[in-house]
């Protein structure tokens, strides 16, 4: 299997460039008789969309989403399931005359090395964070998935924006009040403050970088496989996979390496029935293992590398250092973005696992 | 490809049981025309192997490898290479004991649940750090074959332990120095801190946890495949891969996500004929992709769940709380055992990747 | 990697149903740098398209490609090729009314079953031969990739309809007179008397079924990948997606098996230089791996399921038997139409193993 | 994946060489809960194993099989089972004389070019018929399991040797009398004059093919997967595996290709509550899906190529003509060796596709 799909069982592949005719998914392997249609994906791409608000990417696009196979009279069929938004405002100009000049933070100077001149450069092709909308698309039917057979939800928020942080919040609360504002941050005054703050970074022609945490409740007990596809393990490839993520920590992660075994670990108790632990440092994973408890993550985004502040890099046409404002249209800071992808592509890597463990089965009856 | 197994071209397929006959690791898609014996392979199990110093388990393994397959006239053949490392010393009593009474931390209670009972719980079984020594097996062929292809060399070593850590250290320095003391930190009086701190934490009956930090140096410019396969996705997917890791990051990581987009930008220059950058934010990964700078990487390790301290957890065959000692022989700390395992599993992503950028060929001639 | 794909490194995914929106196919891990156009690829599906001639069905279908991504001025790029076909002249209410009817030879009643009613049953839906234009649209680049890259050249043509075969041709001939008629019959007075066979069959309500032949030359030594991956392996794994395909042999084949090792064994020589055998009859293929010589193949096609004579089927709604007379448009005699699917699928496969083998870069320079 | 490996969720990994150290075999995704031991294994490698008759090779091996991990309490825990037989009688000194004569019909000198020299030549390495030992392993649990949860059962026999054949047989009797006598034909006096051949054929320094047949029932409806992962393609790809294959067909097969639509089309009717068919020209697969009738495959098998009798071949160190008697033991004739091969390859295959299907569970419980 190619860089371009993701999945075992429930495959998704990518395909589309930033200023091409599209971005497309297909998703391979999704059981039959999921009653599905374009109405379920197109509100997660909208919540992802760009030019929504002032913090945002002025880009203009639709993101009107098409499915082209695999749906028959309203069901999933569990044949390959091709989605398609079509690129309406792409202006291709600007990266032209940058084309030997590689932008710092990005992928323009080793793409060009790597596919030796013929990577698709404009908006930064294949490695634009517009593809992650196929993340999305396909992530809007894993989700349905999930919370059809299984009761599973999966929730993203912005819970810091450079210094600006906001403390615990319930699931409840996240869930409710995460798509209340541009910031996609449940603690409205905070929002404020790290909306403000991204303004500003705007305004100086700078840029920042934020955390999302995520959050799934009512997973099974069991999902991930020994050694190499433990939960972690995919999560955290689907993950970096997101442009910008730079670090994923699950439960507790780098702050619970500084705790002890006594303190860290989670003990085991009996309520209404239902084996549960008192804490949630593991992040409900045990053993690359789902326990049963609410699965946490965090995912730390750095500050987006297109910034209008002049900087210095290399004409690799001249080999001189040349002064770079970055040309095009673009986010002062991706986090707010964030949410709906991060929840995508969780759903999407928990439905490949709880395809695989067997808790979702290939037709779908009485559910 | 199931869970057992790592890689597109170069796959690792590990198996074995802490407590059953043997530890093994199968190779798959080594070039022809590597020298290779198991001396290549023993001296990095060497620095895993359990036993060898007072902060480490008691348990004593030769862990001495034994070569299978797949080697002819001393180099390789393309055809897979099956190593295995018998197990000597396994006591599976006190875990017969406990096999309805869920470790706090570990992996007991998801197993049993997804496995029915039929999970081989002696030791962790499949879950047992024991099977890391599958990743350093094959891990010690791919550092052979990054440094023989392509002159890469990897390196990790412990930098925090619990509370205690280093400050900054060369990548010279750290190659000299991981491997002089029992708890594999290059900075020597840091480790002395470090060790005392372990031993308390044992005579406590607790335990530590900490980072180990790992840096790549010689990659060619444009490792990763675009979505999916970028270069984190697949460190990380191999890193969470080690039992009690729970957080991962590259370059400036989480602390980059408080910087602005000016300050964590990475300029290009170009230095004796070679475009690099002026800091190394980014790990030396941008859009997933190497950019020739050194791959820097923060591995968390979670304190080890297995402590003398009583704690309480359920039995799930009376269904009521229990006082637990974990029986067994235990690490009090894991990260000194950490380094040679992320050098290999490390190793084994990149020769991957290498292999499937085109760097390294199918049969090795004239190197 | 799901049923819908097939490939290592070079890999083909098909999707879209016969009654559908459109038939696509993504083609994932052509290397960078191929001149690729729709023009590349229309020529090849022209030939395949229903609608030509008389012995074909009568839908009619402009099979017209287009590329929606992977192309970036004039040439492929690495990124995933996405290529649709729009569904013009699909009639679906023939299918409505046989619904619980399945059809002799269809894969009705065990899609029926297997997708608990939510198979797409429109013109067979993902059943139909129609999915084989996907094949044709990656193959057509295939084609063109292992000519321009490697010099291979791969030809398909009938040689049996019904009980008349032809005898012997020459590559040349085969390929100079393979598409001068409508049943692909290189022999031309062979192939007038296979017409009016095929125009007999129709005329009275029935099909035939009958060989085509595939030839490649221009091989490398040495593709083909042991154990599970021989050249033969993964060939038949191809030709037994197309439908009707119902048996495969490579060179003397079951002919082959009457014969006595010293008969059947191919003698080396040396001829201009290279290695050859002075016969074929292992068809180009060695344990597994091409030696050289022209990879030679037979593949048996069933006659046609659909058929207008009226046959006794069970009404599964009614549980009883009732009489059938298939409805809708269809081919008499699928073979005249399996010409360039089979050269499509062999030059997929063998495009596969180029790359694997090495002997095709991931980046395309100075060809 | 690679070239080693097999299936995709029941995925059987091959190693080890002929005069290596050992056959082995992994076998992962094998469900949790299946009783197994040795002895389960152990009579199908004893059908296999060489030495056993007057008409196969005289190299003596025991062919004892060890399981090294995998199984626990007498169960199967879905780790994977790694099995070995250790190689006892190899003598590898014929090899080394003809190390730069390629045999003809044999992989030599492909395997020679492809690896650049480094290819294990000693009694053809990974080119060995003794490989297929790997397949008789994870074929015997395969058998076992199918059989314990769905009863199916799978018997291959020697229809064909030479020019001598066997009419229809009944499964009944196939079953009971296919291992009665050395050539695993179940006709006894055709046996009989099979075996006379063989012996005819081996005095005179020259071998024999033949054809195997292979009959499964008790498959449920619905195994296969469309598109690429027909039961045509993954059962052919899994037989095209075993050397000295050259052709596979399915039902009527090439016979099929003779008669018209009329003729060949399988009626469904209705016996007992059971949908069948009046007849089975279709082998069992419609569409590529089982049909829940009885699947039928017809194996050919070219002459084994290693012959007494002097053949001119190539030296390629001195590039002339040279007399060669291939030096080593050998079979006269492969196919009485094939039947438990063939039987337990196809068996992985049902076995992947049932657990694809949703036929066998991640945990057996209750059978």
């Amino acid at each position: 299997m190619g860089g371009n799909s993701i999945g075992d069982q429930f495959i998704v592949t990518s395909f589309g460039e930033s200023h091409g005719r599209c971005i497309g998914s297909i998703l391979d392997g999704c059981p039959a008789g999921l009653p599905l249609k374009e109405s379920d994906i197109q509100p997660e791409l909208d919540l992802r969309k760009p030019g929504q608000s002032t913090i945002t990417t002025q880009r203009k696009e639709e993101d009107k989403v098409e499915i082209l196979s695999g749906i028959f009279n309203g069901y999933t069929t569990n044949a390959p399931i091709c989605m398609v938004i079509w690129n309406q405002d792409s202006d291709s100009r600007p990266y032209e005359k940058i084309k030997t000049i590689p932008r710092p933070g990005h992928s323009d100077y080793p793409a060009m090395v790597k596919y030796g001149g013929y990577a698709d450069y404009r908006g930064s092709g294949r490695f634009s964070g517009r593809l992650t909308a196929s993340f999305v698309m396909a992530g809007a039917i894993s989700k349905k998935l999930l919370k059809y057979v299984l009761g599973i939800e999966t929730i993203a928020y912005t819970t810091e924006i450079g210094e600006i942080s906001i403390g615990n919040i319930s699931f409840e609360n996240a869930k409710k009040y995460r798509y209340t504002n541009e910031v996609r941050c449940p603690d409205l005054p905070t929002a404020e403050k790290m909306k403000d703050s991204i303004m500003n970074a705007r305004k100086s022609g700078n840029s920042l970088g934020g955390i999302v945490e995520c959050v799934s409740i009512g997973l099974p007990v069991g999902l991930g496989e020994p050694i190499f596809s433990s939960l972690e393990s995919d999560l955290s490839k689907a993950l970096f996979s997101i442009p910008a993520v730079k670090a994923v920590e699950f439960g507790s992660g780098f702050e619970g390496t500084k705790k002890t075994g006594y303190e860290n670990n989670d003990l085991f108790i009996k309520e209404e029935g239902k084996v549960i632990t008192l804490t949630n440092n593991c992040g409900g994973i045990l053993g690359g293992l789902s326990n049963g408890m609410p699965l946490t993550i965090r995912i730390g985004f750095k500050p987006a590398a297109s910034i209008a502040k002049t900087q210095k890099t290399l004409d690799l046409s001249s080999n001189s250092l040349v002064d770079l404002q970055v040309p095009g249209r673009h986010d002062p800071c991706v986090v707010p973005r964030a949410p709906p992808i991060v929840e995508g592509i969780v759903s999407i890597v928990l439905s490949d696992h709880a395809i695989k463990a067997g808790f979702i089965p290939k037709v779908l009856k009485g559910y």
